[in-house]
């Protein structure tokens, strides 16, 4: 095993150093090293000595395990060992198993055209990429739901360990129920510094540290020390024991149902920094030290004699030892890894998308809410959706491959349905008082949007589906993590290998129009700005404007693969507009003209009035009503927009419309009053491109916000229906000296609306109570 | 003490239900109650226990204390102690202490025109929001460091307990020097529900909750109970020990010097939630239920029997004991207050402004570097920032007022020089292999941009200064607690009390263009998306592209004041372009025709070619060079934009310049080659609205990213010199045959680009040694 240990390190090295002569059959010299060094030596000769441990116990106890790598500056060190295993050269055939393949591994790493130096979806076996850290034990966690074979080893930095994602993801075993979950295996990985600086927690005392994780609920033991012989012994033997009372745990509750949390168990281990690399260089220590993050020994050029350091590093694995004079490893090596999917690198957990079974789904039709005609029912949109996922949820519960993850927001946002059919999940302590609480609920209810985010990612990358509820100003905090996955999603689709997985769909609802008794602090609709900067392939947003478009939209995105779903939706008592038929057509072509709405018939209208979202959907046809009642003749166009993304133009994304689409609709030159969800300049963003640009009008929130009533939000931010119908009659010339005195109306009815809301604290009945058709 | 108690939650009640009648000396009717009831109820009576027993401290050992309340929904909670304290009627005259004063603080709670239902910039004593959760502690160390007399107590609720930031946050004691910093006293609050479901803290065993805080460093203190007599006696007592203990530690470490961590105190409070409210309602469990969450009574129309639960559930506070007829708290009660600045609602720490004293900056001129000629000279930019940094503070170290702030970053982003006068913070273990780190240092770097952001904000507030530097990538970890304190510091200084605050400065360095080396992961500019959509008021974003912009830049931020400033620079070697004169004028005018770069020489360009960030403008002026050399008749305008909101209108904000100056300088009708750091449509976002819009062209980061050579990022994403050169030729007519010539030589040069990288791995000699003047 330390000759396993020693060739993947010798690969890893290789990796970050070498342009020719792999095996260092001739001395090296400058010409066999890169220009450009790149990569990161320290963390990743720990991350070897785990993989190999892990490889022995797979073997020894038929083990089903993938390894999350949290420090995934330790790329070089994953690709050494699946390329040791054999699956490297199995998914990339070029890189091959003999001299010529080893140096295009070499060559290929943190190269132009080549691979990156993290842990990435290139990375096979890996679902986790090493470039922002926080998320590896979520990830973890989120993989071993309903997996409960699978054992999820998790290698966490101890710079990673200081992020408040990670620090918050240990207590994911509150919520992991060992009769149908797998299990996590944590290593805590202390090299003691994270670029320049030492790390918290390799920097407290021992008792601090066990009590630490005592208190996080699990048992440590301790791996600690630099001399490799003793390492191995006692990983070996802790691994031994970590395997036996994870089995125990398991064959207990499989046995006997479900009883009391277990306090799983975790490795915490503690080894030198650049371990087995140079003590030190030019006087200066490296092994056990911050200066062995990066590459440790460099400028050639400049010093020759640290070619000589490198060339003596890397033969202190005696290459000739660990491989053939083909550059095959020798077959007495070999033998240790596992085989097939087995190996980490081949599991197919680690590439979900084999494993995706698509969800059984329930008509949607079948949740329609009734609408004999527009704008006179009142329903709430997202209750309707939770009873759709309710059946979702029931049609795939014995599949176990669905799961709800909310910051405690999921009955707020209106689908306590799915409580007729589920429950919040925790294996932690549940009282006479609780409500909807079980050990084998479905729905994942932790109040930290970074865990429901990275436990959702780790169940979709490992072949399930879910869908994630928040109120839409705080999903800004997972801002990050979103970038990062729609990253993932952009690099895996172009792997051959990589299988589609399930979309990430998000609900977003208690959103800024409505978060008005909440107030300011609530009131962001900015995530699909966020959104929208990443590739048009992966991402799509929906604003359906009431239940039956959200019933059609929440069907099609359970249905797609590989995206990002973003749909923001009102939860509160709204009038519905389309039946279900006029739902799925609007909602297919994704934006249309509201004909029961308009009356330019099919002719040339004075006005476009576009909305997007529910609110803006209201108001505007609020106004419609008000400029019908001031102005018969005024020919307005009603167009309203579910999926946003069809603004674009359809060279920027897959569902844009056509130019000439557009200008049939929106027309070439005649003013459009666009009413939208979110910050008004996104429109100008998406459609700036389009004909009738410089006609366009969009109001939309612009950081007006506090507590008030819903109708006020509206006026204090100019998109009420009042100041809708003033944009209309200042943007169309012909109203003639009707207009003055239409105008005047309006800004009395402001003023009434601002006297009635400070005395009675409410919206006026006429504002409330307001019907399309009365 | 149990009397003042009842009186604060008498009022937290009254806020929420009550519109008139505020001292229930009449029957309670209907039409007393607020036709909307918002609010919550559920953590108040916890927060006013709190309350009125840290009062006690203060009188009895006259302390300076400031409260940090991270359950913010408990809003009606501190509103009502600083109304009881007198500071809310100072702040606040019409809200007066008497009956009709009472009735305008109940009926503004929550009402149109009114105040928020959290704990906000309006409530007196406090610097944390309590809208988003997560960062009252890290708000509450910030406050503590360099505030040697401050003690500041901060509920964390169990809710907010199980956010990441919030979970790492713990850590922050490493951070804290006891000789020359304050004291935090975090005081848990468990009452079991966050929403709707339990809690993670509060359902794990004792020995896991005191084994955690152990481990995170602490020494915890219960206080458990539901009996009011017996829980004010346990917290007493349990105060005057915390007390005892932190002055024990101040007062050693003060005269010894710093020897080792302490393990602070902190008190562990498991109270009821909706303590001391109605039981049951209808039959169902409120007081310790998720049912006291929001208000536990409501439906007063439907069920008028509700009514009297409402007036018997705030008669039993017996407010006629608590005071006198006119409605003004009883002398012997308010005697039990603090005075003057020892009130929390009154100390001058939670109004920082006050206490704000202007940075010693050195003159920015004498760090210049030396530029006789542009585009010839290199220097790495942040370095001389760096440099500036350092001399600041020097300045200030006897002030003790300023703080570098970073995820390990500082060295990266090539601020080294700040450790030739100071450290990194670190008051747990040092070893002999580190390098400056030591426990009083001023760079507190934890690889946690949360805390970085929160400590930050917590430095701030409280009167202080400091700088974020960060990966331009990773900043968007915050990107919420950005939105958050923008939204604060919109809110603060609309209120003529709170006084403002130095500004909030972020370095994002590391930046997308130069993260070739990491990839994919590491590149994202998206972060100055997000920011423009606040008040313009509050943000600015600049961008200079060399050293001595970059010290312009950074010395107009360290003194500005309540504004949120990003500075995007790189950190690499490269190219100067202005001296410090040249400098200095250019950032006034925060953009502005390069003159030496153009040859349109004062009349009218063929094209102009704008460019704003450091790697597009070394494209910009390589493609000018290009161009000159094809067509010398050409005439090109090179525009550099440092202040990116200068390019809005003027009406959408105060840096923007005006529509004629824009004509002027863009043109009314030629085409402009726009290179931008970040995503493109970004540009169109700002300027839709100016004149020549349709001829505008941008080109910057598409998202197109990998491990790769730093010009071939730039090849990757069409911004370098190549394609936009192509880009001008394209796009101006007049250049005849010639211009097919140059765009053959134009698409040879790229793929001789690509072919040198693919071999080499490097950048061509030509890339790599470019000078604007050879």
């Amino acid at each position: 095993m330390d000759a396993y240990w020693r060739a993947a390190n010798y690969l890893s090295v290789g990796q970050i150093y070498l342009y020719d002569n792999p095996l260092l059959k001739k001395p090296l010299k400058l010409e066999h090293v890169k220009p450009r060094l790149l990569g990161h030596w320290g963390t990743t000769p720990g991350l070897n000595f785990i993989y190999v441990h892990l490889n022995r116990i797979i073997r020894q106890y038929d083990l089903s395990i993938i390894n999350v790598t949290g420090p995934g500056h330790g790329g070089p060190g994953l690709v050494a060992n699946t390329y040791l295993e054999g699956t490297y050269s199995e998914v990339y055939p070029n890189v091959s198993q003999d001299e010529p393949g080893m140096k295009k591994l070499f060559t290929q790493f943190s190269f132009p055209g080549g691979i990156p130096s993290h842990v990435a979806p290139e990375t096979p076996g890996s679902i986790n990429e090493g470039g922002e850290l926080g998320y590896a034990l979520s990830h973890a966690y989120g993989a071993a739901f309903d997996n409960p074979y699978l054992l999820v080893a998790c290698v966490v930095g101890d710079g990673e360990a200081e992020t408040g994602p990670m620090a918050t993801s240990w207590h994911s075993n509150k919520f992991l129920n060992p009769v149908h979950d797998g299990a996590v295996l944590p290593i805590l990985h202390l090299n003691g510094y994270k670029i320049a600086g030492p790390t918290v927690l390799a920097r407290i005392p021992r008792d601090e540290l066990d009590a630490l994780f005592r208190g996080y609920g699990y048992t440590p033991y301790f791996v600690e020390g630099d001399d490799p012989e003793a390492m191995h012994q006692l990983m070996a033997a802790t691994l031994d024991t970590v395997v036996a009372e994870i089995q125990h745990i398991q064959r207990d509750a499989r046995a006997n149902g479900f009883g009391e949390r277990p306090r799983w168990p975790m490795i915490i281990l503690r080894s030198p920094k650049g371990w087995t690399g140079p003590e030190s260089v030019d006087g200066k220590l490296i092994e056990g030290s911050f200066r062995a993050h990066q590459v440790p020994v460099t400028a050639f050029v400049e010093t020759p004699k640290h070619l000589k350091i490198l060339e003596q590093w890397m033969k202190s694995y005696r290459p000739e030892e660990l491989f053939d004079e083909h550059g095959r490893l020798i077959a007495e090596l070999a033998e240790l890894a596992p085989t097939g999917e087995r190996r980490m690198g081949a599991n197919p957990h680690a590439n979900g998308g084999m494993l995706l079974r698509d969800l059984r789904i329930p008509d949607f039709r079948d949740y329609a809410v009734k609408v004999p005609q527009p704008g006179v029912v009142i329903a709430e949109a997202t209750r309707t959706q939770g009873e759709f996922l309710r059946d979702v949820m029931k049609l795939n519960a014995e599949a176990r491959n669905f799961r709800i993850f909310s910051p405690d927001e999921t009955a707020s946002n209106r689908w306590a349905a799915l409580f007729e059919v589920t429950n919040r999940c925790s294996t932690a302590e549940i009282l006479p008082g609780d409500e909807h609480v079980a050990p084998d609920g479905r729905v994942m209810e932790m109040l930290s949007e970074h865990q429901c985010q990275g436990w959702l990612e780790g169940y979709l990358l490992t072949g399930r589906h879910g869908f994630f509820s928040c109120y839409e100003a705080f999903i800004h905090i997972v801002d990050s993590m979103f970038n990062q996955h729609a990253k993932w999603l952009d690099v895996a689709r172009d792997i051959p290998w990589r299988r589609p997985i399930a979309s990430l769909n998000y609900l977003l609802s208690s959103h800024v129009w409505r978060q008005d008794h909440n107030g300011f602090s609530h009131q962001d609709p900015g995530f699909i700005d966020l959104v929208v900067n990443k590739k048009a392939e992966i991402i799509r947003v929906y604003l359906p404007p009431d239940a039956n478009t959200l019933l059609s939209v929440t069907d099609h995105c359970l249905r797609s693969h590989n995206n990002v779903n973003v749909i923001v939706a009102g939860k509160q008592p709204e009038l519905q507009w389309l039946d279900m038929d006029a739902a799925i057509k609007h909602c297919t072509a994704g934006l249309g003209i509201w004909k029961w709405a308009s009356n330019d018939e099919g002719g040339d209208p004075d006005v476009v009035m576009a909305c997007c979202g529910d609110v803006p959907t209201l108001e505007t046809l609020a106004a419609v009503k008000i400029l019908r009642q001031h102005f018969p003749d005024l020919k307005i166009r009603v167009i309203n927009v579910v999926d946003l993304m069809a603004l674009q133009p359809q060279s920027e994304h897959p569902h844009g419309i056509s130019d000439k689409d557009f200008d049939v609709l929106f027309t070439r030159d005649k003013p459009i009053i666009f009413a939208f969800h979110g910050y008004p300049w996104l429109i100008h963003r998406l459609t700036y491109r389009r004909t009738n640009h410089q006609q366009l009008h969009v109001r939309g929130y612009k950081e007006n916000g506090t507590t008030t009533t819903p109708f006020d939000m509206a006026v204090l931010n100019d998109i009420d229906r009042f100041h809708l119908a003033g944009d209309v009659i200042d943007r169309v010339p012909s109203l003639g000296s009707r207009a003055a005195y239409a105008k005047q109306l309006l800004r009395d009815k402001l003023l009434d609306h601002k006297a009635y809301i400070e005395k009675h604290g409410e919206d006026m009945p006429e504002i409330r109570d307001w019907k399309w058709k009365a």
